[in-house]
């Protein structure tokens, strides 16, 4: 077992794919001892959450909560109600505009879990695999987004209000394509063979190829020069 | 059935407590069509969720939605962990420092769930009952606190960037004392009888009458004059 009583404490958001585990690779070669988060919150890709035990297993971290939180009461999204997947869309197609796969406020109720988690370990470091490629699309991606939040979390709390913790929204991902988000998490060995991206994986495991996910994930490792080794649908090659 | 088609629509917060149920009345004096929101958190004092659905009946709101989020699996409260919750404290302990009631980063996280019910909804107005007497206790309760989620809130959804919503937080309670909520929910007709405080209430569904909740009610119906209609534990008196 490694002495963790040394080094300082963080919470990474650990959704289970491709840049959560880049994040978590980069919160341990920073030297935190690292508590993940992942949220079961009613996602149909659900297939997410065995791959973020996964790799908060491989990875070696000194605790992972998994909570519950249905967000399928409030409706709204692809991720969570009965609204099909978008599929085959094209380059500026998902660079523009908010799409149906965003969950409302989503961002801000993860980070709002992180931060109490934080607070209840006595961790002033919360990561976030939030990118450049996400924010042309989700308003809860963007830069001024992870600042507001930083703001807020030192209102929000007894740490912040008593000085015992300054709390710092990481975001090492912000301004990564996807090829550097994969070159950068190839250099910390991050196996990506043991995350999970596809918004609509078949029962077998396998990823569609098709969603919005999975392409800017094959694109991703196209452009990085390098094979990704998960699995896909037949149909999608 | 009431036409609500007209009316905008808001989002309450709704504990069941005294605060939550004099804000409810106030949503709908101002002309709001209200959906609640009640969070079962794993509090000990989980009573108040009755009284939340009493209340929502009661008052006439569109939509309550309970949603469950286990809080206790972070830990760090006397309201959600097995810590004695302080009893019989006098008034200057209450009023000074935060005590070990304080759920960390509590009202972070539900009004982070109020946003994406409110989104969801296509609403724009956030109701939530914090008040001075908190503030001093709780720094999630502070108009500070409540102005940088307003201001988060506008970064973080899909409504707030594209124009169609500019999300207010209101907290109309914010400057009253105790007794001052209680004159002000008796004149929108708030029957306080449905209403649930105290953290450690007995199996019978008596308030203990010694918490601070409990203290902080019963000394608030005394300064308005009006005697409290819910019953206490025959201890207390």
């Amino acid at each position: 077992m490694t002495d963790t009583s040394s080094r300082p404490r963080a919470v990474v958001l650990l959704s289970g794919g491709l840049d959560s585990a880049t994040v978590l690779a980069v919160a341990l070669r920073d030297g935190f001892d690292v508590a993940a988060l992942s949220v079961r919150y009613g996602q149909r890709h659900v297939a997410e959450l065995d791959a973020a035990a996964r790799i908060a297993q491989r990875m070696g971290v000194s605790r992972h909560e998994i909570v519950d939180l249905d967000l399928r009461a409030f409706g709204g999204s692809a991720l969570t109600a009965d609204i099909p997947v978008p599929k085959d869309r094209a380059d500026d197609a998902i660079g523009s505009g908010i799409p149906v796969t965003y969950v409302p406020a989503r961002n801000t109720v993860f980070l709002a879990l992180a931060l109490a988690f934080a607070e209840s370990l006595g961790a002033a470091d919360i990561f976030i695999g939030v990118n450049a490629l996400d924010y042309s699309g989700y308003p809860d991606c963007r830069p001024a987004f992870i600042e507001a939040f930083e703001r807020l979390a030192n209102l929000a709390t007894k740490a912040g209000v008593d000085g015992t913790s300054r709390f710092a929204i990481h975001a090492p991902l912000l301004h990564l394509s996807k090829a550097g988000i994969i070159a950068l998490g190839l250099s910390l060995g991050v196996d990506y063979g043991d995350t999970c991206s596809c918004y609509d994986p078949l029962v077998t495991g396998e990823a569609c190829g098709h969603c919005d996910a999975c392409l800017l994930r094959l694109r991703g490792f196209e452009a990085a020069g390098v094979r990704d080794p998960i699995a896909y649908a037949a149909s999608s090659r």
